[in-house]
């Protein structure tokens, strides 16, 4: 059985704060467990990690105020997306999605002007620098807090091709298989297996989105119990298909 | 908290079995309580409702030959790809994508090779013909047995344009909103919300898919208990974004 906890008592992050600790006192009155599974929506992390910009800063430059003009948005947020980004894939009205400069398909390059705080109004946050990384480093002030390597999961949610509404996706992870290669494996039948690959990483984060919600009744952190995941630690960057691999294009 | 509870006691299913009563007898031992989700494989319920076809019994037509030639695939199976889709979205060696006529954007129209049974080796599983109904069908055998009105799911697993790796989405559902639309909802700064409709239904596929597994330890069927969802019924269609609106293409 499985079971996916709130993990309660995380306030409003700013920039600096300590989130392993934070994470870690958190985390104490669940006894948290060998196996366990952190699930942190990557909005705090890039709280933490100053990943806010404010708009007042920025200067667009000349594509930015062309896009924002032709699709109606703020052209100083979309000189941060184009900043972001490596390549623009769709631009309509009100729609700016591009890769992400980590390869990640996304609206506006993941940039964020929602439940950032009141204190900065004309702020948006970026996603954290290195998700990876950023999950690894929970892992381990965690780890030197508690005494228990959990895996960690940094989610985001994301829009999808032909289909509506938004799922939570791991642009992040530490300590576990965020995708799990089954090449090689039978069915019950004895036959080679069609489906190869399980985005354990994705359906972690989508599971944890049914706790956390999204609006006032928002839960930054869950933690997943319970999940026989193989033992194996493969980073969210390899969820990302590399450009020119596309099975879909 | 929400808890993923696996359903054990289904054993293999035949064209015809009563899949309600079925499901309603594993169920039992578990007390399901409204609220309770059910999320069930497609492929169980492809079964019962005899989705099965022998390849023996297909005849290729010609463009199925052309296609099979190309990407090295049996010509029978692409014959009843094509005949289950309305678009072909990519054909290339080994991969065949393609718009099944139920709006789903997947892989050999969600024809199923693996799991399914020894007796007809040579046999292959179409999707169930109208997912939601079925699902709705569920509910009702359920309801009447025991008394309680679950909510369903009828879950398949897909790959995603940039993304590696499978994950669990909703093809079908009854008695929860597949999709929740947030639109008019405000953040917890009472700005307005940028994420607008939650895929619940793909979120419940993803968390059940958690305990679910693929191979030789699969799973068909399980239950999400705690699940605070919005009092709606939203069936699973609404997940398919209707041609032409795609925002990433």
């Amino acid at each position: 059985m499985i079971h996916i906890l709130p993990v309660p008592g995380i306030g409003e992050i700013a920039s600096g704060d300590d989130l392993g600790a934070l994470l870690g006192r958190a985390l104490a009155p669940l006894a948290p467990e060998t196996g366990d599974i952190l699930v942190v929506t990557q909005k705090i992390v890039s709280k933490a990690e100053g990943q806010r910009v404010a708009l007042s800063t920025v200067t667009p430059g000349a594509r930015a105020i062309e896009i924002a003009g032709a699709i109606g948005k703020d052209p100083r947020l979309v000189e941060l997306v184009l900043a972001e980004s490596t390549q623009v894939v769709r631009a309509a009205p009100n729609v700016l999605i591009t890769r992400h400069r980590l390869g990640l398909v996304m609206a506006n390059a993941g940039i964020d002007a929602s439940n950032i705080g009141t204190a900065q109004p004309d702020s948006v946050l970026l996603l954290p620098k290195d998700p990876d990384a950023s999950a690894a480093g929970l892992r381990d002030a965690i780890q030197a807090r508690l005494g228990v390597k959990l895996g960690i999961v940094l989610s985001d949610s994301f829009g999808r091709p032909w289909r509506n509404g938004v799922v939570n996706v791991a642009i992040g992870s530490a300590g576990l298989p965020a995708i799990h290669d089954k090449r090689g494996g039978l069915d019950r039948d004895g036959r080679p297996l069609q489906v190869t690959q399980i985005a354990y990483g994705d359906l972690l984060a989508s599971a944890a989105g049914l706790a956390m919600g999204e609006a006032a009744e928002g839960l930054p952190v869950v933690l997943v119990r319970g999940c026989l995941l193989p033992d194996e630690d493969i980073p969210a960057a390899r969820l990302v298909r590399p450009l020119g691999e596309d099975l879909f294009q």
